[in-house]
């Protein structure tokens, strides 16, 4: 029992869920991650001074349903050596390679967790970026398409500031394309939304997209701090997690990451559940804003799925700040006053296609702030 | 006819399957991913001006077994403009969040391919590296596990490199854990073997394992160059694709590709086939050489899955440099007969575990090159 309490709190606990037609081929498949994840060699072949230090351990084997089966299985720390990639590679390096087996939960001891920044500037920097000081979900739109120009992107974002959205984000396809280089189009689109600041008295931010070749990252982020701006937005699968790590730790910039081919880890029977990799490995990194496909729009996530991300970006995870979840993916402006009882007030919407529905940008951003701010008051109202 | 041409030709184009009830739906599916891909709006909002130029085109629709379809989409290549995490994007983006969409195919037209470093080395540089002028296959082995010391597994490497092994790989679980801090384990095994070289005078080398933190890599590259190692061991689904493309350009060493925290992009009915992600992606970012999980050990692939990944790692690819294949996941030493016959001689085989239950590394590791020598000598009879 003494055993269990200390495993729990140093070392790291994975739970997977993996095929079997017994216990016992469960316990077995168990031992054999364990294995694969750490020495990588036959047991009877791993050197006995090492065994016990290295190779990971069986601590629970459960039933989950026809066939399936739930394994809780501990890690030492020093294993990953509080790196990044290696601890990646420890919860599921090798075995993704294996059908079937997905990760369900990841319990890292503080001693893991202080080796990651986490988010610098979270919920409450992201509303105080955006100048938001009622407790009231944040308004994001999307500069889009690629293909625009410049001036023609800088055009769509200061109506969307003049309509008072709390976040005008670039979309995630925009880059360096010849249609709008890099700097001139953050150049443009900061002063645009600069103009409708001054002419509102607003305080909407924008975040360049910045998803860029590594070694054009940090003259990218150059460009953005002289624009002015205060946060970006980065793909972690696109750009590499350990990269997103990396400038969370050093640009001084808020990082709103997007979910761009992590698609794969989703698997209902392979892969990553949403809840570690989004909710917790993306926070670990440093996102302080997580984007997330909400249910209802274009992809076909379970509500239950977005809730957990939702609370593991917002719960406690020792000394690493909350998370920003980031409602996208296809989020009706109708029905944000739905989605506002289910998530609370720490929220941002991403809103995109349904404004461009709409036409009158400014006046489709205004109506939405509106239905926030007007749910929020209800809220208070109601004494939530 | 002509627009065909053209298009195949100076477009990138990208085949998917993808669950459908019918033809029709497979096309309005396939539509849906194009704008997805690119606009990421609805199609009537997406400016009349822009639409030609940046949304995807479906070029045909193919049924491919029951209720399923492919579909063949072209991109215009200024959307991913010229950077690996736009080109990923661009592939399988947001799409990737979509159940059931796999991608089969790419296409990369000439102007993008020249924008990638591809291997440096690749096939024959391996080759050179190794000392091998005999056109047999290369023979790999792993130092491991994790938690000896720098002393232990220099040893190890030692041993292979006087069995004879062409290339000796640290596991890729090694980093820089307390038990061998990585500059003192690099510089001890490659003593190790040096010291076998010049004992046998053979031309084993060795790659050292770097997927270390982003900010540590190039310091961890000093330390490998300063060792005298020509090569190393990264895995890009670890630090980053693009981090790869970007040490590949610059390094100087060979890269051996591992494919850990990969696996969930290679499901059946979703992600990307092994062939586009192992065969061409790994090897357009420059690696030289790419570990695949070989029929028969520890990963379930089958052999035809294979066949692909190792023809698109050597098969022509613009100005790419063929790369080359690296049979791992469990090789029997004892099978390594058969796989020469089908897989030819550019190829290099991994072998761990099988060596380590031998227990005399040297002697397993002579006999293992033995039989490679021995396995070309005949094919050389037979005039193959």
């Amino acid at each position: 029992m003494i055993h269990r309490v200390t495993t729990v709190r140093s070392r790291i606990e994975v739970t997977y869920t993996l095929p079997a037609t017994s216990r016992r081929a469960a316990a077995a498949l168990a031992r054999a991650i364990a294995l694969e994840q750490t020495a990588e060699m036959p047991e009877e072949t791993v050197p006995r001074r090492i065994a016990p230090l290295v190779v990971g351990r069986v601590a629970r084997v459960t039933r989950n349903g026809t066939r399936r089966w739930r394994v809780a299985l501990s890690y030492e720390p020093e294993v990953a050596g509080g790196e990044l990639p290696q601890l990646l590679n420890l919860l599921f390096g090798n075995v993704s390679l294996l059908d079937g087996i997905r990760v369900e939960e990841l319990t890292l001891p503080p001693a893991v967790l202080k080796r990651f920044p986490g988010p610098r500037f979270g919920i409450a920097g992201l509303r105080r970026i955006a100048g938001v000081t009622e407790r009231r979900p944040l308004l994001c739109a999307a500069a889009k398409p690629v293909g625009l120009t410049p001036v023609e992107l800088a055009a769509i974002c200061e109506r969307f500031a003049r309509g008072g959205v709390d976040i005008v984000k670039d979309d995630h396809s925009l880059s360096d394309q010849r249609w709008a280089p890099f700097r001139e189009r953050v150049m443009r689109c900061q002063e645009g939304v600069a103009r409708a600041n001054a002419a509102t008295g607003g305080h909407t931010a924008y975040f360049p997209q910045v998803s860029a070749p590594v070694d054009q990252l940090e003259e990218r982020l150059a460009v953005v701090r002289e624009a002015g701006c205060r946060g970006v937005l980065l793909a972690p699968m696109l750009v590499g997690l350990d990269t997103v790590r990396s400038l969370a730790e050093r640009s001084g910039l808020a990082i709103l990451g997007h979910p761009s081919f992590a698609g794969p880890y989703f698997g209902r029977r392979r892969g990553i559940a949403p809840a570690v990799l989004l909710g917790q490995i993306f926070r670990l990194i440093g996102s302080d804003g997580v984007i997330f496909p909400n249910p209802g729009g274009r992809f076909p996530w379970p509500v239950q799925v977005c809730l957990a991300v939702v609370e593991r970006l917002r719960g406690p995870l020792g000394p690493i700040a909350p998370a920003m979840p980031v409602a996208g993916g296809g989020v009706d402006a109708g029905r944000v006053r739905y989605w506002m009882r289910l998530y609370g007030p720490d929220i941002i919407y991403l809103i995109g296609s349904s404004f461009y529905r709409q036409r009158d940008l400014e006046d489709a951003a205004r109506r939405g702030v509106a239905l926030l701010r007007a749910g929020h008051l209800t809220r208070e109202a109601r004494g939530a």
